[in-house]
């Protein structure tokens, strides 16, 4: 993880500063480098926050070249769209994956524009492609904490965790869920929700009925449990 | 996607509320619902930011119940790793996916929990499910408005554009790779770079060399460029 740097460009906010810095310690990145930082801001920012171990490392630079002199890869963020750029422009879901994949062999610099210009022309210039998040066209422009969040996010975003099926509870064993069945039908039928004509498609109805709630293990025990209840005191009112 | 609910409870910061309206409207989201809010922050946020449509539209809710009642699925979201909850937990990689497909048929609420505390027990008993974005556990907890940013980007995230590569310039055509071979091939034979003892393996060198160079057809016109006009500049010195 230490092999992405994250390279902000005059920053001028120490919110920003910190909550790129937070974003970066939740997603595992320590590398923060700061092109001419507002002075005050990056000391405010140094005070402040929770991401304090990402923030005391923190190193400045005074021009794009230093900062990502040692890296084998640079790469621009830009929230704007497909406009006349001089590079290749790559959406973030696709440049994300190259990043990843890069950062295994040698140094990744991730460049990040001042607040309110976005990185310039020139900063532009050190980099071998520019990534876009995809906003929306008519509100492009993102807050820089939460591009930073994003950015890394989808850098450390694992595609197989989006088709495994999480861990659950087991599901509920037939035996369980018939007996849920039998229990629910007795008290239907205590409570005079069933009627003789049509006993037989009941049962059915709300055997399908049960089947639906995909119950897991633990749950079926509990429904057990209030059925169970249901039907003693409807045999012992009073 | 206005089937997408953005609940936020018990916001505190309003900064947190502007940057949440922000990251909504980035990425297209308008519908943002408030549980008991500070009100305070509420009227700050709204004065403030760069969201206006997502926050003149933010209705406030007393209860979670209140705000989550039309909506066919309900999901909370955590940064807490897998401790001991009693609903089924998912990544963000696969929760998004679910909340994505889902949104087309029926209105989903998200929820968030307060800056300070998350969700509760109690909101999250309204939840089906509860959604976690993978950050490390020695620090899970994200800022608000970054949690709803990647949240979103998540939902909005288009795998497909993982995979595709992008639309670059066309690559240069191999007529114009093989001139740039013989230009640079004549410059350094000019130089002085080419030895008469090694010329046939050194002309396989430099072709393979500028194949690697997997120029564009518009930069390969601009090397030809410099390449004739180097190659003037040594046949007319002085």
């Amino acid at each position: 993880m230490s092999a992405l740097k994250v390279v902000l460009i005059s920053p001028r906010n120490p919110l920003n500063i910190g909550a790129a810095a937070r974003a970066m310690s939740n997603f595992g990145f320590s590398e923060m480098r700061l092109v001419n930082p507002y002075a005050v801001a990056f000391r405010e920012a140094r005070s402040a926050v929770k991401a304090h171990a990402v923030l005391e490392q923190a190193r400045e630079y005074s021009t794009v070249a230093e900062a990502v002199a040692d890296c084998a890869l640079v790469v621009g963020t830009t929230a704007i769209g497909p406009r006349v750029l001089e590079h290749p422009l790559r959406r973030l879901e696709y440049g994300g994956k190259l990043i990843a994949k890069k950062m295994g062999a040698a140094p990744v610099a991730l460049l990040f524009g001042s607040e309110k210009f976005g990185l310039s022309n020139e900063d532009m210039s050190h980099c071998h492609w520019v990534m876009r998040i995809p906003t929306r066209e008519e509100h492009g422009s993102m807050n820089l904490g939460q591009a930073v969040a994003v950015c890394l996010y989808e850098i450390i975003r694992r595609p197989a965790a989006a088709k495994a099926a999480p861990d659950f509870k087991p599901p509920a064993e037939v035996v369980h869920t018939e007996r849920i069945t039998e229990f629910l039908e007795t008290i239907l039928d205590r409570s005079g929700y069933v009627h003789a004509r049509v006993e037989g498609s009941t049962r059915m109805k709300i055997r399908r009925l049960v089947r639906r709630l995909k119950l897991n293990a633990h749950d079926a025990e509990v429904w057990l449990g209030m059925l169970r209840q249901i039907l003693w005191k409807l045999a012992h009112p009073e």
